[in-house]
């Protein structure tokens, strides 16, 4: 029921607490874990004048990606990493569509743009409206 | 991290979805399930014309939670249910906060007044919104 589980990370402090849930719901059967990191392209077209932007992001989310990664093998868990470039929310969606196996979806409450949040709805609240599989909502 | 578990329900279709997600977070350490059914007070106050609603509606509260009850009690869980009157995802809030204990809350994706849901934000939003503890949304 839990066995492949999609873990979209913005590696705010939420990441750490992901972790610990991954490790207990193992003992519930998870197996897998995609990670999924989502540059925002709104961010991106804001600040196109900073030539060579997206190539360092990208660059620089690797990395955190493949920490985090080493992290939850350690654990005993399958893990692939993904990192794209669009709509947070869209491509999450997006993911969770393309791979039919998926159990669960694992979300921080609050991600990094939290006044944006408070307006608009976090990226969370619009996955957990339209998304077809559970979620659950890790609080900071 | 499982431990205890607070599920709100009404009753509707997700009621059967919940049992199997208890099934699974047991193996995960779930030793207790909080059963609680809020009936709404604003409902009560459009219909008391209607003599003797309120009573009837807990009777019938009162059967439906002691056949949910049962079930989850032959899962080897052990199960408390209450019954409040009072707006629903308020009366979810206080109880999480009542008992400082509960390790996670179990809710259904939709409750049974759709509509209002789409204008005004599910009790489901609400609750995943305010609520200091982790939460698993089963979808329907």
């Amino acid at each position: 029921m839990f066995k492949k589980i999609l873990y979209p990370t913005d590696f705010s402090g939420a990441s750490e607490k992901g972790l610990e849930y991954i490790k207990k719901l193992k003992e519930a059967g998870t197996e897998h874990v995609i990670l999924l990191h989502v540059i925002d392209s709104r961010t991106l077209n804001e600040v196109r004048f900073y030539d060579g932007l997206e190539e360092k992001l990208k660059e620089e989310t690797r990395e955190d990606m493949a920490a985090l990664a080493k992290q939850i093998s350690k654990l005993g868990v399958e893990v692939e990493s993904h990192i794209r470039v669009g709509v947070p929310f869209r491509e999450i969606l997006n993911m969770e569509k393309e791979d039919g196996d998926i159990s669960l979806l694992l979300l921080g409450s609050h991600g990094k743009s939290n006044i944006e949040e408070m307006l608009l709805g976090s990226v969370t609240e619009k996955v957990v409206r339209k998304c077809t599989k559970p979620v659950l909502v890790v609080k900071r």
